[in-house]
């Protein structure tokens, strides 16, 4: 398997498609990789120019002598089947393609795309896009901006991967505004080959990058995004914009399980349950990284937060407890320093309010004192400017504290600003510009190591669930018959009532010796049978079981069905009814879910869904997050029933749905 | 009672407290007021400057000869009660205290601010402040910047009130990025008099005004904002952002009702039920209000997207079923019309994607023709900057386009696009920077013209239990005795289950004609009964009562408790337990609360609130808001229970709580 370092730490590159007019693609991505300072030899390519922008051309790929360590293809549709025959030929192993017009556009376009992904397959070749906008390595020893966005990203410690072209350009349009930095971004676009999967990998490994971002509309295989996590390979934080989130739903939403999941509530509960976070929208995604990049993860969830101003400081306490973060109690001896330097009329407890006439000094001096309390994990500085007060020299003298502990800063200026800090500021740490931000990163840092923490500890019990060889029993596609149930429950030791399954005409005649029952009337197009009247409860004996057969293949007749069979159980008697699900996920595979059963299931929505490659933490949260699993657990001074077997129930399920 | 006409339309204004320091509020609120041009006349008052800024100085109040119809505090506050006095004794009428240090600031301050609003109250004139920011009038009479923020706000039909000063003043500073403009800004700080009732009264009679604004991190008197908009006499669009959403919540959480609502839970139910929209953020704040300035309010929920690229167009689509508006279905006239603009690989399915090729005119072109289709009621127009188009001629292209319907633009471009657009423009429409934003501000126009709609359709209900004088049983303070219970529940026709309070020598002498019964023991100090094991179900005969009492009487007394009173009530079988409750908001009065009942009535926490002075429509969004409400209403196939009698009981619970 080819690995992705050609694609961000090439030396020769070459351009199949270089043009010398102006804003069409060959000439800008050209521009651009020629402005950005790209370390390494370019090689552009076009049959009619000499030259340009200063780089003698090659008229055809054949014509380049050098070895080609990447090659980008921004040719018209038409010829670009010819450049990859030619690039493989000269055993070019990674080739990105810019080219749009393929599996998008339809059928036509997708057997192009098919036929290329099997050249490259079968030269061993990696191939990103079609139909993407590039790749940037913004590292000092590569400089390369092989994207048309004239733009020259600082250096961090991020990759970002991203689905969508456009989305990407967008970002990079406004890196000057946002601040954002990256080392690594890549326009993954069709992912006819190269997909999430690989740069996950690839970015593990990769010391430049500490943090993992991507923009996702689909992905390509959930499973094996996450086996990577289940299995410890991937350790470093991941944030994921996934879009798409209402598109379409469950499709098969037949059933009870089907029905009360959507393909969203899946991505979520699989992403948190692997310690991947998912950030709603771009400024979450990007804050996030900022935060990965520049704090250390703080210990706990205690957070002091000083400000010169009340109102931006509420809005940012409403943020923290809306992020389940505490307000840290300060100790006696902080407070009494902070009483030394803090006006009388502001305030010295928790939040600390420095009033208009916090400066640069009082800012450092107060953040300091307050950074050395034990109770506290992470501190916030809010800063709206003043007229007395200049902002540029408060952000400084914050940014110079040396603290083990996250200090995030939120600023509220003059736009002048901005623009004084991007070019005078010693140590650039990032800034924020809603009172709101800093509780969603720390939130966030938080969940993720509290995540490791979990995956660490049930790293045997993951890794032997998610590599355990199935032995499956052979079942048809279609409804299971109630033998067949039998006995995989049995192999899994799954509790069933006992039960019978009778034909019509064998009811009367069967004796049945374990009254009461329940009856069932049996039709596979008929999934929901209360609708239908067709569950019987509490049957005394046969005179009463008579009379609801008889009940049940009327209202059947109704509805225009015919009772294919009958199904009698025992009759137990509940407290509670429970509902414990699992299907197959079409990305992510087995899911399993727990929940409130019973009729008024989708009305209550009482259901948490895990991936069944889960662990006994996993379980218990499953449980505690369900309203009737706090029941269970015992409330307003019930006993706490013993649920150990319902713990082994949802695992013995979970290993039958793998 | 003195309007607030001086405030905002004053013509001589005097500044108390004139400075010729730079950098001291004195000084720059002078140089605001000067700089932004204001066209009345100002008297500085300063006993030791001849001259500040150009304008001579008057050594007292006194010797301005003039009329002032606007005086501005600013000196120390030890002056400040000097200074009320001379205005009230030159019949100022209006005057904004920008100094700070009175309640805020403890028992001193309070008693201070106290004793001024005594002295405004005795002289009929109103005061702003004191702790606050000042006042602005961007109208093009008036341009009055009493702050001391000196950007030159520009004029837009927006009334904009911050309880913060510094949140008015991060607002003030970021007006050039963001694109803000108001009428009217005014900083209410203590709110000693004029508070948020006043000003929105003011607002909804000022014709400058379209839509009113506010940032509020508390009601002086939520009744008192919330009835003129029961009283049909505020119909503006008016707009929250509500901070302090998570402090403290009820602190009387000893019953039930009080349990299951937080403070912002009741602020939310409130502002909801009376049309008024409560944002999030400062951001969906001024979005809003930009699209009630700028838009026409949509007739229906869908709405049709057109985008130069998939992955900002999909945030937004998720965006959109987020606040569930849903995408139009183009008529198949539309799709014939766009076929011939479209790119042939591009969509002319909603949403509509032109490609990195869609340019001002395809634009255009494609927004009139999905304007003119009947199945479409709003538009989103999304831009992101390739490097083939230009994107103010594609912005200007849009912005050029006459429609009823409202057109929202997000566009991402590169920063040189936002100084352009601000100064060659020719209409400055607003423009979106997330793809999320136009769905918000949809949602919110729509809610707004929904809850009008009610809100006049059920006018003489709401006004005539607003208007009802009640005529109250008298009730001692702390748990109603039974007696009272019942007689309160006839006046309201509130139905009781058969009941009979019993002390513990009584019981068992006692004839209960009325089996099976239901005992449960009391004491003033037992609030939940069943952690107590206090209530006893399903009692069928003496016998069964005797053993019932005397278990009660053990748990009692385990728990240090002694059993007061018995309270013995028919056993009533229901198949569903509801809750009716109520409970009186300190500031916005009588709330009436529906939902599940039962002993896990706080885990299930499935309530809905409403205040009491509610229509029958209202009642029916409670029942039908809540997941038993959907049960009685009928699911899966069972039959509706009547309701009629729940309404009822509904209603005559609030007009009891009233």
């Amino acid at each position: 398997m080819i690995l992705l370092n050609n694609f961000f730490y090439p030396n020769n590159i070459c351009l199949v498609g270089a043009s010398s007019k102006e804003k069409s693609i060959g000439y800008e991505i050209l521009k651009t990789i020629v402005s950005y300072g790209f370390t390494g030899n370019v090689f552009p390519v076009n049959p009619k120019a000499e030259n340009i922008l200063g780089y003698p051309c090659y008229k055809s790929i054949e014509e380049i002598k050098e070895k080609i360590d990447l090659a980008i293809i921004v040719v018209p549709k038409q010829f670009v089947e010819d450049a990859i025959d030619s690039l493989l030929a000269k055993k070019v192993d990674s080739i990105i393609l810019i080219t749009a017009g393929f599996k998008e556009t339809g059928s036509d376009g997708e057997a192009l795309e098919k036929r290329i992904l099997e050249k490259i397959k079968l030269a061993k070749a990696r191939l990103v896009g079609p139909n993407c906008m590039g790749i940037i390595n913004s590292s000092a020893g590569v400089k390369l901006n092989a994207t048309f966005v004239a733009e020259k990203p600082e250096f961090g410690s991020t990759g970002f991967l991203s689905q969508s072209g456009a989305l990407g350009a967008a970002v990079l349009n406004s890196l000057r505004e946002t601040n954002i930095k990256f080392a690594h971004f890549i326009s993954v676009g069709n992912k006819a080959d190269v997909c999430e999967n690989d740069v996950l990998k690839f970015w593990q490994n990769d010391s430049n990058i500490k943090t993992l971002t991507f923009y996702l509309e689909s992905f390509v295989d959930g499973k094996n995004f996450i086996l990577p996590f289940i299995n410890g390979i991937v350790t470093k934080p991941t944030i994921i914009l996934k879009a798409g989130k209402t598109a379409g739903g469950m499709k098969a939403a037949s059933s009870h399980t089907g029905a009360l999941s959507s393909k969203d509530k899946i991505v979520d509960a699989v992403l948190n349950q692997f310690g991947i976070i998912r950030a709603d929208n771009l400024n979450e995604l990007f804050n996030t990284a900022k935060g990965f990049e520049y704090f250390n993860i703080p210990h706990g969830n205690r957070i002091a937060v000083v400000t010169n101003a009340g109102g931006p400081a509420i809005l940012c306490v409403d943020a923290l407890e809306k992020e389940n973060l505490s307000l840290a109690n300060f100790s006696d001896e902080t407070k009494a320093k902070l009483r030394e330097i803090v006006h009388s009329e502001g305030s010295v407890e928790n939040p600390v309010d420095l009033l208009p006439g916090g400066n640069a000094e009082t800012y450092k001096q107060v953040l300091e004192i307050i950074s050395s309390d034990k109770n506290v994990d992470a501190l916030i500085s809010i800063f709206v400017e003043p007229v007395m007060v200049e902002p540029f020299s408060v952000v400084e003298s914050v940014n110079s504290i040396e603290s083990e502990k996250p200090i995030a800063q939120v600023i509220m200026p003059l736009p002048e600003f901005w623009n004084k800090y991007t070019f005078e500021s010693h140590k650039k740490l990032p800034l924020f510009r809603n009172p709101e931000d800093p509780a969603e990163i720390f939130s966030n840092l938080l969940f993720y190591k509290n995540k490791q923490t979990l995956l660490n500890k049930n790293f045997e019990e993951y890794r032997s669930i998610a590599n355990t060889k199935s032995s499956a029993i052979e079942i048809e596609p279609g409804f299971i018959p109630q033998d067949q149930i039998e006995k995989i429950a049995n192999k899994y030791n799954v509790p069933l009532p006992r039960s019978m399954f009778l034909s019509p005409n064998k009811l009367l005649l069967k004796e049945i010796n374990f009254y009461p029952v329940v009856l069932k009337g049996i039709n596979a197009n008929v999934v929901h049978k209360s609708e239908l009247n067709a569950v019987r409860l509490n049957i005394k004996n046969k005179n009463e079981l008579i009379a609801a057969a008889d009940e049940i293949q009327k209202s059947f007749s109704l509805a225009g069905f015919e009772v294919e069979n009958y199904l009698v159980q025992e009759f137990v008697k509940t407290k509670h009814e429970l509902l414990v699900g699992g299907f197959r996920d079409p990305s992510f595979g087995p899911v399993i879910m727990f929940g409130s059963g019973g009729k008024y299931v989708e009305i209550y929505n009482d259901t948490s869904i895990k991936s069944c490659f889960l662990s006994g933490d996993d379980i218990d949260e499953m449980i505690s997050s369900t309203n009737i699993g706090k029941i269970l657990l015992g409330v307003r001074g019930e006993s706490e029933i013993n649920i150990t077997h319902l713990k082994q129930i949802i695992k013995n399920c979970s290993l039958m749905m793998i």
